[in-house]
């Protein structure tokens, strides 16, 4: 049992909250198949023999794979449950929404010098601006921080369920370390996988 | 002692955390005096014959003030207590926090939109132009949201102190509503001085 002795051993938790990333990210598909779909099949068949370890997903992340996969994805049977966090009964300190907040202010104003640049911008063709204006402004306001209700709910599912966190997304990596909730990567993972 | 029967009153509350907004407001200026200076000063004024109500502040609305006002502000002696909340300790529900990001999403969208706009516009002047995106920029990202830490220290502290805030700031009002934090608006409380 390779998974057990990952999971069971250095991660120390036997619990796990799967991210979309783990199947949607191209980085993560080259592990376990290049489409959603595959990487759905091929994870089921691995995390099936992983006895001893529970993998967790949220019903909304459910809903985001669905929405990505080219068909419909197979029974997650008894390998992954599914569960929502308790959001009305779980709390996290006030410091963390006081640094989310700080933080977004400068998101805020950074995203409005993108848009200034290429409102001023007389050059460039206007699809070429608005397609820059897109990337630059989504990395401005969204990468690297918790930005959206998702990311949230598997943080707080594994907080909930004293899990460790399996995603690719940088922002639920930062917000994970602040909450002191632990996350593997599917790289990390994988090179566990290629060492055991 | 009007302000003691208002604020022991109806209010149900003798503990009152002051923002920013009470003083710098154009709508409230017009009940405590024109200037920055002038409202704190004639705020004190009233305040220190409320005896019996403790008034709070936090160092950054306080901050805030200094920077605001034309000239330096009078001492609060021991009528303001400047406290900031305990954000290490005080600990929020997750659903606010879930709710917030579902909100900035939505926001960050709309801010895209506005900023699309005026890239695509090329009959407005760019001085204009640049004008209204920052206007409208703002609306949608910040307008009715806890959009500063120091609104959101506001919050806490009112939180901490089970005291009332007196705030002029929508996204401050909403906020605390959804936290079970009351609010007095400078409106209410000068309509409850002119009926006293």
């Amino acid at each position: 049992m390779v998974f057990r002795r990952i999971f069971g051993g250095k991660a120390g938790s036997s619990a796990y909250v799967l991210d979309t990333s783990l199947f949607v990210n191209p980085d993560a598909r080259k592990y376990f198949g290049h489409t959603v779909h595959d990487a759905v099949v091929n994870f089921l068949a691995v995390a099936a023999k992983a006895k001893g370890i529970k993998f967790y997903m949220t019903p909304s992340v459910v809903k985001e794979l669905k929405y990505f996969a080219e068909k419909e994805l197979p029974s997650f049977k008894n390998i992954i449950t599914i569960k929502a966090p308790s959001l009305y009964e779980l709390k996290i300190p006030a410091i963390i929404m006081y640094k989310f907040i700080d933080e977004l202010r400068s998101r805020v104003n950074a995203g409005l010098r993108v848009s200034e640049k290429f409102v001023r911008d007389e050059k460039t063709p206007l699809e070429e601006k608005l397609h820059k204006l897109r990337v630059q402004y989504k990395e401005s306001l969204r990468e690297g921080i918790l930005d959206s209700e998702e990311d949230f709910e598997v943080l707080m599912l594994a907080k909930e369920m004293a899990a460790t966190i399996m995603t690719m997304d940088q922002g639920l990596v930062k917000a994970a370390e602040e909450l002191g909730v632990k996350c593997v990567s599917i790289d990390a993972f994988y090179d566990h996988m290629k060492e055991a």
